[in-house]
């Protein structure tokens, strides 16, 4: 009694995409253009045991939201556009990276205001996998000083966790390399650019190759302003049921790690080991230094409890020289949820950060890029190995524990 | 030289829907759904001498908004489940519920900002006939505490009226009951369901017999997060012209009235009835104590003033206690509206009320019902009819009328 | 590999519109309708060496931004009414109005919030040749008093240059005169019109003649409230690259000029000259009070270094009293960009406005127009022969030139 209504969809019909290497150059798909021309509710693109598609949502807060799902074979990776290129989840067979949250449905960013509840407004979409926080600022709600259009000191009501997770990609596009492994890319431009305020660029771009059991994270921020310009990035990576459970664990090199405030300070000790889903649990988040190979290279590692199903992480620290781990084992209904969170520095309010040194710069025309390599490991062998990875960077190396939280880090 | 665009739309065409009573099930049908996979701009069912309908609005500030319209012989009622499940008006014949706001257009809630003119952006929608105010707070804009993740107390600043009524429903479906009188009912969630914060669930439902003179908004709202959860519920029910006019009336059984202000307490000899247009008017808010009988419910009536045309409506005070009378008579131009809004509190800001005693908690899973009957009176018969319904649920108990508003009542 | 969706048009083939005079009706096509019915994705009407189209962008921030665009042979006007009926450019041959903000793509209003950074979330959505300011208030952000709706004085946080700008059209009409010289308008009706809030009414057309080098705003504001309102409007009109450049000039009648402050002071001397693209630049503001010719008219025009291209504009002092120019003379990449702003009155918080006399009120049901003549100057003689109607205004009358800011002047 209802109707669907959608695009005529022309599928590439490219079941051999390469045929040899006789194509040289890459597949480039347009989805969103930067002159708004471009117009595609529904899009699907076929290879060779893998498929890429674009669907849109609609109804409620959902209405208009576009997803994209990468699917190489072994996993679908969901990417919302709409919503500054978060990844909604990741699943393979009975694998999956993600968590439920009490947000119900793919919230639309014209349904946030961000300044809504004191600073809270972001907790209203929050329920993806992986969300970045930033650009201009990507910590704890609070005023912050900046300098205005007249050269005056001013200051700002900073928002939790910042803009960029509710900015729309202005410009969306698919990828194929020609080159084998024939990597997908699925990468979005998002533009954190205002008059007088900050010019920044992400290309946010999410890839794997068919077949494989990794896939990546590449991004580079930009700064198209004349200025000298801040910026702050947390990979905001949040796991929940089944991979996380009562005796899930977390394997990371640290050079150093301390509690945030009291409340973590009380589980310093059981840090890397999960609790079951408990009514009236408070969060604890733990502010790590992480440690890197000679290559610069860290790692970390969430396993179940039975140790036959993870998911890892490594980067660089050159990069993201911080990681925030965010235990919040609460009740199922509230949100069961680990957050493993590489980044530029501490979720603590922009004015904190910058006080400690953690706040970089970016000088006109500046790029930075920001890699992370995901994998899944689905079986003990597996996780095993990911998790020697993590060992041999860690060496003997001791773990600095600072058991109470610093005034202010 | 302009083109609409439309969906292509099935018709059932039944025109006899329920031949016998052969047909043992409902009949329902899903307009919106939580995986928002259904994109349905246009959709209409037809049954016997009634039908029900969805329309798309276009352009401006109603761009997407969603109407249904169930007109059942007697009434047409047009609901927006765009704007949280409200009902912008009831049609019928020379009647209409609903009033004449300066709000031009059904405003779509991406173009509402709550915080907006100092936590008024609450009035930049505000047209409809019923629109329900909370769910996590209902009343007057204001700072007031609540305990944040980390365990502190955080404040906030409450926007007026809440936010339910600008949440588009996340599933939407019309119901035809099986059984006669075959009542169709279109029913909506909407979810204020956020991390950190409430994980409320309203199940709103609007339903009506054909052919009848009355009709039902049965709602329920159940908490859906592990802790208890503090709710408020206003039904905001708004009455103009031609209804409302000089010399209308209003009837209600009360225990207890008190002047809201002191420019209340000016008007309270006169609180039942009403002024014609009035230049300059001031809003005089009464709060009521609203009488039971002993199956606990209560009522209030409408009537012009000539007493041949009126609207009444009868609920449970163990559901809706209180009882705001909201007189308005301002110009037309800019908005000449009572409201009688049963609830359970008054729009005080939620500190207050709750200081009182009158914000109630919903337990984990818990839920609670809140049904009322509205009655459309076309003739002087019938509007004596409901009116003596009323008469009756006072009897001789005594209308204890405060003259003076308490510091915060 | 994707697919444009488009509704389909009827092209109106009136090659030849108005043969002779015969056709005595003015031609009216609606594209947006107060009863939100019209739905038209895209709209052409072709005329005799001109054209208007609509066209609607799709994709990140620009999602369903409505562009019409009137090209008269001459120029291409883009008109936004999604964004309260702004001019996006005007574009001529090698001469472009307009100016190229750091911020991308046309900003749908749902993803403006004026309360962010402080209140100057305007500036976020903000790279229109031509946004009006206003209607409720108009200038810089800040605390300001209004009476709210019981009686009682109140404070309201003001957001930078008001909402008119991210207020979508509800009315869009295109009318082609049917007397020669047969000028075509764009009409579009733009609501700021709230329940206990102000209730105004701006009407704003751009029209422009088949063939001319000139086109037109004309605008009213009515007051539809029943007490007298208040209300604020600023031309914000501005100009980048290639017209303005280093020693483009500004030519004005001028009875009066100060900085506005400490730092326009510093460049008072050589307000009329610009200087090319500069790191760091901090603006400087100049507050004009225009000089008028007996008919009360007034003009201002931007030329560039050679003096072979001008773009100018007059209007009647009765109507805008004040003129602001804002010279942001920063590096391309930050927005390189000078404003010429006919007003009601200079870019204050409301509140000093207020104080220095400069907010005019309507009356209930009270309009005011505002008309301002721009004409495009293509070569040096055209130029020359506008400045000269520039100095006729101004005659022998010395311009005061008031070296130090006001306090709040």
């Amino acid at each position: 009694m209802y109707h669907l209504t959608f695009c005529l969809i022309v599928i590439s019909g490219l079941l051999s995409l390469f045929p040899g290497n006789s194509c040289a150059e890459e597949q480039r798909h347009v989805l969103t253009s930067l002159d708004g021309k471009v117009d595609c509710e529904t899009w699907e693109l076929n290879g060779d045991g893998w498929y890429v598609k674009k669907e849109t949502l609609h109804g409620g807060k959902q209405e208009g939201v576009e997803l994209i799902t990468v699917d190489n074979g072994v996993m679908q990776i969901v990417i919302i556009p709409t919503r500054g290129m978060s990844i909604y989840e990741v699943r393979s067979k009975d694998m999956r990276l993600g968590w439920n949250s009490p947000v119900e449905g793919i919230v639309h960013p014209a349904f946030i205001d961000l300044e809504s509840r004191g600073g809270l407004g972001w907790l209203e979409g929050f329920n993806e996998w992986m969300v970045r926080c930033g650009l201009e600022f990507a910590g704890h709600p609070g005023t912050d000083e900046f300098v205005n259009n007249t050269g005056d000191t001013a200051t700002m009501d900073l928002t939790l966790h910042g803009k960029i997770g509710n900015i729309p990609a202005s410009s969306v596009e698919v990828i194929v390399d020609s080159e084998p492994p024939h990597r997908i890319r699925v990468r979005g431009i998002v533009f954190e650019k205002f008059f007088y305020g900050p010019k920044l660029k992400l290309t946010a771009e999410i890839s794997v190759v068919p077949g494989a059991d990794t896939f990546r994270i590449d991004d580079t921020i930009t700064n198209l302003g004349s200025a000298d310009q801040e910026f702050q990035i947390i990979y905001h990576t949040n796991f929940g049921e089944p991979l996380l459970g009562k005796g899930a664990k977390l394997h990371a090199a640290i050079n150093k790690i301390a509690p945030m405030n009291e409340e973590a300070a009380k589980g310093i000790d059981n840090f890397a080991t999960y609790a079951g889903p408990t009514r009236g649990y408070i969060e604890q988040v733990y502010l790590v230094e992480p440690l890197a190979n000679p290559q610069g290279m860290t790692g970390a590692l969430l396993q179940n409890a039975k140790g036959d199903r993870g998911a890892s992480m490594f980067w660089s620290t050159k990069q993201l020289p911080y990681l925030t781990i965010w235990k919040n084992t609460a009740a199922v209904e509230d949100g069961y949820v680990t957050g493993i969170e590489p980044a530029t520095g501490y979720p603590y309010n922009r004015k904190i950060e910058r006080a400690a040194g953690r706040v970089p710069k970016l000088k006109p025309g500046e790029t930075r890029q920001f890699t992370i390599d995901y994998g899944l490991h689905a079986d003990q062998q597996s996780v095993k190995s990911a998790i020697k990875k993590i060992e041999t960077i860690q060496g003997k190396h001791p773990v600095e524990v600072q058991h109470k939280p610093s005034a202010t880090n």
